[in-house]
């Protein structure tokens, strides 16, 4: 058998989760939380599970559900929303992300990804045939080289794939950037996919710039999110993807031969938990800060250098001052082993990585003694 | 947006649904039950909701669950699995198919389908630059037309989808069958899907005669399932694909950027359940005969024609004698409108239709008075 995906081996989410669990570390690695998700929410899922909600549902989402993201996005970005034609509910971010690049993208085209970029994007983009062109972010602040991007595209741009808040840096874009954006591709047939999917994660009270909120570029854009990241339920595969019902349209064209519909009573469940409780996506920014302040502050005391981050759970840290002869796969695994806290070296999100990069990232979606337990392994190191 | 998949539409079993649902029809249209799963196995989806196993399953899926697939298929079948290397778990089985597609299938390659064939299977070689060659099933027994099977193969052949027991016809691929196809593609670069979500669904006494109980074929092979099938919960989207460790390895490198896991407490309670009743799916075939028993010596009433399906939870019935006139897509909506009635037409399944074709599909897999009142509107026809 000839290989789709040569250059593919286990994502380094896979790898580096199975080593933590082999030497017994802290895993800080995949992008998960170690505590649950609210108990009402959970309860609801027995409730619908004894209640028969157990057949398909349908190939477009759950109306209830529909109805709930249509309700959040108006009230968190204004934008009001045909949940029948533009909102449709997905096995995962990472199937809705997968579905909205078979539908754009044509063999020969070109993709423009930021590196470092998510690890999904490119075989998404290579199995429709399409090439990816990277544009790396500029250091140390992970933000948008416009002269490079505007260098990167050309007539064979279909796509470009825009991730704030940014996995794995957290950095955001901002209002300004989305604007400069627009006008960047305004003159070409180009569409958006903008992985969101960490919208509700933004601290020291810095706005997400959503997509959704920007007339111009929601018009030819997907708009990804995670119900997982955002209620604690990873394990759910459920998220959702908003689109204009042109793009709605060839999106679902593709999702109902993929996976055909999501999980018939966890949308249920979280179409009752939603409305019960319009307020849990506006307590998670201080739910998750007051988990950030608390782990960087205790790494303080580490020869760790960093900038607490302003988007994601996640933390970068430079341990150049610590084991500067060590790739950031090699001083991963060695922090893993010798020191037993997981993380997720940065290069792996690169094609081509900085030569000096010398980052790793830490998953703080913690209980408070796993993330004071990981600081003080981390500040003997 | 130029579409990648102009030809298709909204899928006929959500078509078909949905016109069920507005003319307040019996829904024996899409292939779902209109009964509940086990209580015991929805319980234990509570447990494992409310203990906390709600976080990203493995990629390849739970060890617990692959581990009862794998004796599950050892009782069956009568093969020893390595159920790390061999079994993977997916959400649903038109994910697994759809990723095997994408892992074996390159631009020019050419697959093979029978004709009737379930709809997901060319839009997924499509997107992967494939193309479909289709070779109709012979009536009235939709039994494998060999010489033109033989006719069809040829060196840019990299694939064949099987599908047994088969939907919409019910048919069975014999263990004999599967010898001469042994035997046809041994000189040929050809590799096997065999979708066999009915597996367990199989009447009269015959066997099954699974790709994994074959050694020549399996070797080849994807072999599907689908837990929402035999477990009667198809709305938790929970399917499996065995496969030989080299294909199991392409397929997994598809699957993880495509959905990456499947759902975590739907797995757990899977494999609580497939632990404590093996004897699940020998009941089965009986559970379901007795289904189509009752649904075929109802309909001896009425003047559709048919015989008894030997697998599947799918009934066909020829109409030519009711409504010589009509299409049967025409006759499907006229049934769900005038009589109450939804059931899907035959002839969407086929690239070229046969054009005297007057086939209707019901599905059976519903309780005893809803097959009743079926039976009764369907006896006033
Ligand atoms: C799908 S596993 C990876 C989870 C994640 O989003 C991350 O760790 O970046
Ligand atoms: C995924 S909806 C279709 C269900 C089914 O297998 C059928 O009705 O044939």
């Amino acid at each position: 058998i000839v290989s789709k995906l040569p250059q593919v081996g286990t994502t380094i989410f896979t790898t580096m989760s199975q080593l933590a669990a082999e030497c017994g570390a802290l895993n800080l690695s995949q992008g998960f939380p170690d505590f649950d998700g609210p108990q009402t929410l959970r309860e609801a899922v027995c409730r619908h599970v004894i209640a028969g909600h157990n057949q398909y549902a349908p190939m477009i989402g759950l109306p209830a559900l529909r109805e709930q993201v249509a309700a959040k996005i108006e009230r968190c970005y204004g934008r009001r929303l045909d949940e029948t034609r533009e909102v449709t509910i997905t096995p995962g971010a990472t199937e809705a992300i997968f579905c909205a690049v078979q539908a754009l993208v044509q063999p020969g085209d070109e993709v423009i990804v930021f590196d470092p970029c998510y690890d999904s994007y490119e075989p998404a983009v290579q199995l429709a045939g399409g090439r990816c062109v990277h544009v790396p972010l500029s250091l140390p602040n992970f933000a948008i080289d416009w002269e490079r991007l505007e260098a990167a595209i050309n007539s064979r741009t279909r796509l470009i794939i825009l991730n704030s808040p940014h996995n794995p840096s957290g950095a955001l874009i901002s209002r300004a950037e989305l604007d400069l954006l627009a006008a960047l591709i305004r003159d070409y047939d180009i569409h958006l996919i903008s992985d969101e999917v960490y919208e509700h994660l933004v601290y020291d009270g810095a706005p997400h710039a959503s997509v959704l909120a920007h007339e111009e570029l929601y018009a030819r854009a997907f708009v990804v999110s995670s119900f997982g990241k955002t209620y604690h339920v990873t394990g759910w595969k459920t998220g959702y993807v908003v689109a204009p019902p042109d793009l709605t349209d060839e999106l679902r064209k593709v999702h109902q031969f993929v996976t055909f519909c999501g999980i018939t009573p966890l949308q249920w469940a979280l179409a009752d938990y939603m409305s019960a409780h319009p307020e849990h996506v506006d307590e998670l920014p201080a739910f998750y800060q007051s988990k950030r302040d608390l782990f960087c502050d205790l790494l303080k005391g580490s020869r760790f250098a960093f900038t607490p981050t302003p988007g994601t759970y996640f933390q970068l840290v430079d341990y150049s001052a610590i084991r500067d002869d060590l790739s950031d796969v090699e001083m991963a695994e060695w922090l893993t082993r010798e020191h037993g806290v997981a993380s997720i070296p940065v290069s792996v999100f690169y094609q081509e990585p900085p030569q000096d990069l010398r980052l790793l990232r830490f998953c703080f979606a913690k209980r408070e003694d796993t993330l004071r337990q990981a600081a003080e392994k981390l500040c003997r190191v």
